[in-house]
């Protein structure tokens, strides 16, 4: 890690989320394939951003920054707002007007973000941004930030950790690339050190309607129920193809329907709760779940907690809510199928 | 732990949540108190609710049950649905008609509990499920299943083991009572093993509508922003009291307005995001810090995750939100008070 013991180091305490073993999902593919998830939705803010941003806003604080700023509408511009206020520091975030509803800013507003919405659109919000950060003492900590991917590394290392190895396959939702960049960094590292002897296969899943590195195409306007991986242009695309090639990997789409499908599956099979676009990786692995070597270990990344998008969870549930029931033991009894 | 090797463990690697530390809490106490934070927010559905449930679970499972039911309409529906989906049963949940908007019951209908809502108070829906689970196969998983106490009283080892000795005073949100009991169940244990050499005073927290312990009094009517102490006859009121008396602790009473003091000082300062609930540890240790010894190490307990309850963020963030700026680097660097 680049830190020395001059870095102020802003923490917390993010990693060491649960590799979770995923037997119902283990089922569906069968041949003694193992399946686990690393649940990085029990990161301090809810999402994996919290690994880099302790680097991102340690390093800023390092460098006397007073605020951070980031254009960001969802995972990223909570964790930067709780670790730069934790750090001391002012925390901006630049959205385009009527871009977003409030609900989906609720949680950075009250670690204390303070939300400037302009007369344009996002592109123009990235530009700006930018230039406040050559221009002002302000750092900025959007995902172009390098210490962010340093920070991220860790669930690699983590995984190799509890396994003992690294697994066979690695699936992961990959929108603006940089996460799936950070992992391989990570088993790279641990490799080199001889803390694993194998790399694993590294399996990027994008959705059809923001799938820039299945297609080869940038998106100009990227559609997909899985907000967090709707990204038309990602920031890391080269360095997700040099990952692809080093690894042997793939880029896959999947649906939103079957992103739903993974989403629900994980929920009332497995117990776990995660956002749409974590769900990217299990629909993946579910599509070509053909291909996987029997006895393989497959580690899937579920990047944030579901609770951060109560909405989804409520319109696409499908399961059973009854109503006006006479509150008698025989009735309910008889509800329930005795 | 009451487990054998015939119980079939139910677990999605709850527990390990981290102990953060509060400089920005300490700094308003002064006198070198030092003081952290349990986020038990951090485990798998997002509350403390889930130590519990793993127990509560695995001995439904032993025991052969083909399903579980509860009466709650918060943190246990949802942990009961996950454990008890993850488990291969099934989960009812049973609520009073038209008494809780949907929102609150997504997570649990997503993890595939089956609610059910009677033309009846909770009261009814309480004794129903008892009835329920006297008559039928059915586990009943609410809080005076004993299993519970026993899975969430190692969040009190989870303590000792990091401090490397018990904390001076735990400061703990106090509803039905239990948590308080299982904490002191803990801490006494691990004393009697010589894993600590003291035992904390243990400071309980209700609301101020909800303060059965403070009073005397069961409340007929509970009512405070903090759902999830809204409570006015405690299951374990009698335990409680004798941890007060063992411990030479106390119960005090906080307001709402005191709450959320508390939840957004919580947010905006340790970068830390709870349920209002939660925050009640923290207002109470702001109430009585004039009591705390000096150089004492003080824990307070979070636990509930602030996502469980995103109307409370958008209704009571007092941060902000500026709209219709000019998309220019000086129209936004003026606005950011450069």
């Amino acid at each position: 890690m680049p830190v020395t013991d001059q870095t102020p180091v802003v923490t917390l305490l993010e990693g060491n989320t649960p590799l979770i073993p995923a037997p119902a999902i283990a089922a569906q593919i069968g041949r003694q394939v193992r399946v686990l998830v690393k649940y990085d939705g029990l990161n301090p803010t809810g999402s994996f951003k919290d690994r880099g941003m302790t680097m991102a806003i340690s390093k800023a604080k390092e460098a006397g920054a007073k605020a951070v700023i980031c254009a960001s509408t969802g995972n990223t511009s909570a964790s930067a707002a709780a670790y730069a206020r934790r750090g001391g520091m002012r925390a901006f975030v630049l959205i385009p007007d009527g871009y977003v509803a409030l609900g989906k800013l609720a949680q950075a507003l009250l670690y204390g973000a303070e939300i400037l919405a302009i007369k344009g659109n996002f592109d123009r919000a990235l530009e700006i941004v930018r230039q406040m950060a050559e221009t002002y003492p302000v750092n900025l900590v959007n995902s172009v930030n390098p210490y962010r991917l340093e920070g991220q590394k860790t669930a690699a290392f983590e995984i190799v950790d509890n396994l003992g190895n690294a697994p066979d396959w690695l699936c992961i939702p990959v929108g603006n690339a940089g996460n799936i960049t950070a992992y391989w960094m990570g088993f790279c590292q641990y490799h080199s050190l001889g803390k694993c002897d194998r790399l694993p296969k590294m399996m990027g899943f994008q959705a059809i309607g923001a799938a820039p590195l299945v297609t080869g195409q940038a998106v100009t306007h990227p559609e997909t129920i899985a907000t967090a991986i709707r990204i038309g242009n990602p920031a890391s695309w080269q360095k997700a193809i040099a990952v692809q090639t080093a690894s042997a990997g793939e880029f896959n789409a999947v649906s939103d329907a079957e992103i739903l499908d993974a989403y629900r599956f994980l929920a009332a099979e497995e117990g776990i709760f995660c956002e749409p676009a974590s769900a990217a990786s299990v629909a993946g692995l579910f599509k070509v779940k053909d291909r996987v070597p029997s006895g393989a270990t497959v580690v899937c990344v579920l990047t944030g907690n579901g609770l951060k998008d109560p909405d989804t969870a409520i319109n696409h549930s499908q399961n059973t809510f009854k109503q006006g029931i006479e509150p008698t033991l025989d009735s309910v009894a008889k509800v329930m199928g005795f």
